[in-house]
């Protein structure tokens, strides 16, 4: 009896039951109780405790179900025999050995740890949308719509390409507005850019094979190709983007990474010519291009440019697109519009590796875009987004006049500032954070070592006397 | 001006302006209008179609961004020149070569169609939920809190670990109630238990490594380990889950997924003691272990079984959990618990190929939870589907006495029939399905090619009454 040695505490909102059932099960792995010793009755142990005898029985029945104690009628309940209790041995952590691909994570990916708590007071982070401008008393109603128990939707796992009314809505909505050529069921939602290109690269991409990219040029796919051991072959982008004229002659690769509406980071899109004479190339040389239009819906003059997708003849373009900008980033919802030949591997290869994406965002996202809540959005965050832009271009040439270089197409979520050479981008970054003020590295976008130094300014999650201000602050760095 | 021959449709929702812009886009890019050609000027084209003439100016200017036309000062609108059009050229659809992985996908994957138009008038389809049991309204409540433009959370992109508060909730949760021994940093959230499998594959296996899975078994994780690659040895399980001694002593597989709590698909749970060998055998073999608790809350007599997890003493295991069954399947989340030397591998994959999971519904969840209503539901769902389960046991009891074999133990969404060695399968399904009665063929959970025909019966997505109709018209087409 005493060997049993429990402690219970009444005053713990663990039951009594369940505090026994835990401290046996510990004494018997910790091998405290031998293996094979007779628990004492659960009269007896109810007396020793002052504890009712339904509670032992109880916590013995729990010990017999999950195998640490058994009964032999008329005998009583005994700790299981021959238990290959690992008490005495040392417990050293195991450390798995890792694959080629799992080695490359560690080389090249980043801990997804929050940043620490300081927040700067004026954040030029990149891609943060402004949570006045989005409608979420529609959002809540839209919702709600499918949150009932009428509603069996959602106790049903939903289809893995997609919702279909979502694909709908977004093939009217491509074609209608982007310029985008496709069905429905070329149509494929996904969690994010990052996973349509991970599938993409799986089914497509050999380790070694060539990848052309922009430089600078979005580095989570840089990171991701690299994963996939593909070489990166990196042209440097001028004004008009991704420089078709400089693709080697010699140059074997099997897909081109290429963002034409608004190169990012750089900014500026591909004239026409190059999008026709890049479908030319990748026709000759049996090459796949990716189209990342990641924010092509955002320009502030005119009407958004037409995706190079709609000038494919013959099923070479994928055509990514997110809503993480024109709705709002926590909500990781993108989707890919696919060649009719890549649909059935894609949709394949996703059913096996991830399921499909909620059922309730998607119904949501399709009846905010066929009910016209999502152009009349866009509307505002044209307006809104395109006066950041004017205040940040304005602020520019009022605090830092001839100091720094952009392109100046009225579009997208952020510009980049190149700096004169002798400007030292990472002690700007870091000066800048002294003074309160977020701006982001360059650096780490361009491919090329020597590349000059830049800085990122994202005015979306500002509002426009931050923006003034924030400047202001800069050009005092400067001085 | 005739060769434009424009067509304009004053009752289209179209502008006039974009009507203009795509007839001339299309007939450039057809070759229709020849590069360098001069078009006519604003007013002319405005005259000529009785448009406004700022309507025209629209068009060319949207023409001019996109590099369809250029302005020659003083002298007109030309077409662009040297246009590398290929209006001529055959559009033969490209099919781009597949990579190793992506001919496995076309090997083992399944297209992701929804199943067509019939659904079975009683569909004993499995890990559906029933919507009457979920507390939507609490839901609806707990999703509002955060949709409001007040917090700016949404406007963010979240965490790739996952959500904090929802790992905090779940870390607390699983040991005091799955006996899963871990801390908040430890708990990763993905999309689901698939995409957690993937990654794992992916960091841990090469191909042609060995993997320990149970026969029957779940095969999308059959597929999953495949996909990669991987050679399946499949031990046969009894009634209490995967047997260990039958291990053989010569594996050399580097991973061993198993269901401890309630074997997949055919019930019935791992003892104390084969945990513990399994646990031993992973420890002298460098291996680690999966486990996947997919349905481990829903035990229908005492508490659910402890987790093999929490008697791992240096890091082997790998547990994983998924909501899709407890809350809705819709929802599209679970989690993981690695181990720490895990940790940092993981989430760094994660955030290369998939980032993190939509904040909202994380926070929700995480309320949910630590609010009691995650408790409270599973009390209900508990008494609930015990219900189904006894209502399905007497039903099978009452119409196919001795005529089937199942593992009793009182847990799970479903229950897998063993059928005598006679009965087609295949041909049951059918007959089922055309008496208006959903069951699934048990073949595909097999990795031996002789197994005994069985079939799967969900419960949870039916009501009682529907349960006891559905076996009685089993048993008529057994008669």
């Amino acid at each position: 009896m005493t060997l049993l040695a429990l402690h219970l505490d009444r005053t713990s909102d663990n039951p009594l039951y369940l505090q026994i059932y835990d401290q046996l099960k510990m004494a018997i792995l910790a091998g405290k109780i031998a293996p094979g010793t007779r628990l004492p009755s659960s009269r007896q142990l109810a007396q020793a405790y002052g504890v009712g005898r339904i509670t032992v029985t109880q916590a013995y029945r729990q010990l017999e179900m999950e195998g640490y104690v058994y009964g032999r009628t008329g005998a009583g309940t005994f700790v299981t025999d021959d238990l290959p209790l690992s008490a005495g041995a040392a417990a050293v952590p195991f450390v798995p050995a890792l694959s080629a691909w799992g080695e490359r994570v560690m080389a090249i990916g980043k801990d997804g740890r929050t940043p620490s708590g300081l927040r700067p007071e004026i954040d030029f982070g990149f891609g943060r949308s402004f949570p006045h401008i989005f409608p979420y008393d529609v959002w809540r109603r839209l919702l709600a719509r499918y949150l009932s128990t009428d509603d069996a939707m959602l106790s049903r796992y939903g289809s893995v390409a997609g919702f279909y009314p979502l694909r709908q809505a977004l093939a009217d909505y491509l074609q209608r507005l982007r310029g985008v050529r496709c069905t429905a069921g070329q149509v494929v939602i996904v969690s994010g850019v990052q996973q349509a290109l991970d599938i993409l690269a799986r089914l497509l991409l050999a380790a070694g094979d060539g990848v052309l990219v922009e430089t600078p040029g979005y580095v989570d796919a840089f990171a991701l190709f690299r994963l996939h051991g593909c070489r990166l072959l990196a042209l440097p982008v001028g004004a008009h983007g991704f420089p078709v004229a400089q693709i080697p002659a010699d140059c074997r690769a099997r897909l081109a990474y290429v963002t034409p509406s608004n190169q990012f980071p750089r900014g500026g899109a591909m004239p026409l010519k190059a999008q026709l004479v890049l479908l030319q190339w990748a026709r000759q040389h049996k090459a796949l291009i990716v189209e990342d239009d990641y924010d092509g819906e955002l320009r502030y003059e005119g009407r958004p440019l037409a995706a190079l997708q709609g000038l494919d003849t013959d099923g070479r373009v994928v055509y990514l697109g997110t809503f993480s900008k024109v709705l709002f980033p926590a909500l990781r919802l993108s989707y890919v519009v696919l060649p009719r030949a890549l649909v059935t591997p894609f949709v394949r290869a996703k059913g096996l590796v991830d399921r499909g994406a909620p059922t309730l965002t998607q119904a949501a996202v399709a009846d905010f875009i066929t009910e016209g809540h999502f152009e009349r959005h866009l509307k505002h965050l044209r307006q809104a987004y395109g006066q950041r832009r004017q205040a940040l271009v304005a602020a520019l040439e009022r605090y830092l006049p001839g100091k720094v270089q952009y392109v100046a197409a009225l579009a997208g979520l952020h510009v980049m500032l190149y700096l004169s050479p002798q400007v030292d981008e990472a002690q700007l970054v870091q000066e800048a954070a002294q003074a309160g003020v977020g701006v982001y590295p360059g650096r780490p976008y361009h491919v090329q070592e020597d590349a000059p130094p830049s800085i990122l300014l994202g005015f979306s999650g500002l509002a426009e006397p931050e923006i003034e201000e924030g400047i202001r602050r800069l050009a005092a760095i400067w001085a």
